[in-house]
């Protein structure tokens, strides 16, 4: 049970693995076909072996330049800075952006040991200081809880002096929610941020 | 991004893997170094290679018989039938049980499709018959659940026309449990199994 037990261990050390949850994972790939295996353990050395940062936005890539930074019909004035590769997706998901990104990789949580130099804040400053362009607006859309908000007010600060418009997105009701059931902070966030019809 | 988005898909085809936790087991594999990610692809397919079912007791192990079923120090006619190789694990950690195992691979699932046919009774059928030591006692350990209760009453009724002495683990309350905080069917349980002491 050795080769076994060494691969519940290999998945209990992925992030919110619990002991449960390994075996559960382990038993399966023991039992679906071999060439399924196979595939998973491909498709976890190739992503490794391709995807890397984009040297301008430091999304996930595979090649040296994302397809967005190299776009030349995107408004390269304006960086809307988010958190994880995802968030980027699924802002092109939403199919309202037009601009470029700035991908952290992370978001401030002094507890946990990330302060700003283990996000990607230098890279932006530099990008926004030395860029042909000049960036005329920088959006902040890490999230919407305690270590985005973080992030944001701490960029607004660093930002501040370049002389850019910074913003932030938008927080009120999700669409499709229902008041009666959102939280108060929310619904604070809501009437504060408030426009007129 | 189309190997970032096939190793996120690798993700989620694994049982209990939702699209939120796919995309951070994906993002941390990317994230830790090359070395650490190699060491998970091997343990995928050295496990998937190397371990089989044990040709008795259906457990799996790295050798053709289980080193339980091939260990002469343990009683050969008590047949202890579990649900998961895991179960045999849990057991063997408790320390208090000397004889065999039988792996069913599953339990009862009707509404999941998953009939008599789908566990490993036949073969648990031919080791009671076959076997060149009688066995003399069948333990039903299957998990205390609707699928576990269900599959140790089919196999009792399976079991009966054999003459075997059948018996099934205890349910009551659990050790250091509190009874105000137990459900109503454990202590129902408690207490019609109740002993003299």
């Amino acid at each position: 049970m050795k080769n076994f037990n060494r691969l519940i261990a290999a998945f209990r050390r992925l992030p919110g693995v619990g002991p449960k949850q390994a075996e559960r994972l382990a038993l399966h790939l023991l039992r679906v076909s071999s060439h399924e295996v196979e595939e998973f353990a491909t498709s976890v050395k190739e992503a490794k072996l391709s995807v890397k940062p984009c040297t301008v936005c430091l999304n996930f890539t595979e090649q040296g330049v994302c397809s967005i930074c190299g776009d030349p019909g995107r408004d390269h004035e304006i960086l809307c800075v988010v958190e994880e590769p995802p968030d980027v997706q699924a802002i092109e998901r939403s199919g309202s952006y037009q601009g470029l990104y700035h991908v952290l990789h992370g978001s401030l949580s002094p507890l946990d040991g990330i302060g700003p130099d283990s996000l990607r804040i230098r890279e932006l400053m530099g990008r926004l200081k030395n860029s042909k362009q000049p960036v005329r607006e920088v959006i902040l859309a890490t999230d919407p809880d305690t270590e985005g908000e973080a992030t944001a007010l701490y960029l607004t600060q660093m930002l501040r002096p370049l002389g850019i418009r910074i913003t932030r997105i938008a927080q009120g009701v999700p669409l499709g929610g229902d008041l009666d059931y959102t939280d108060e902070l929310t619904l604070s966030h809501a009437l504060t941020g408030r426009r007129e019809v």
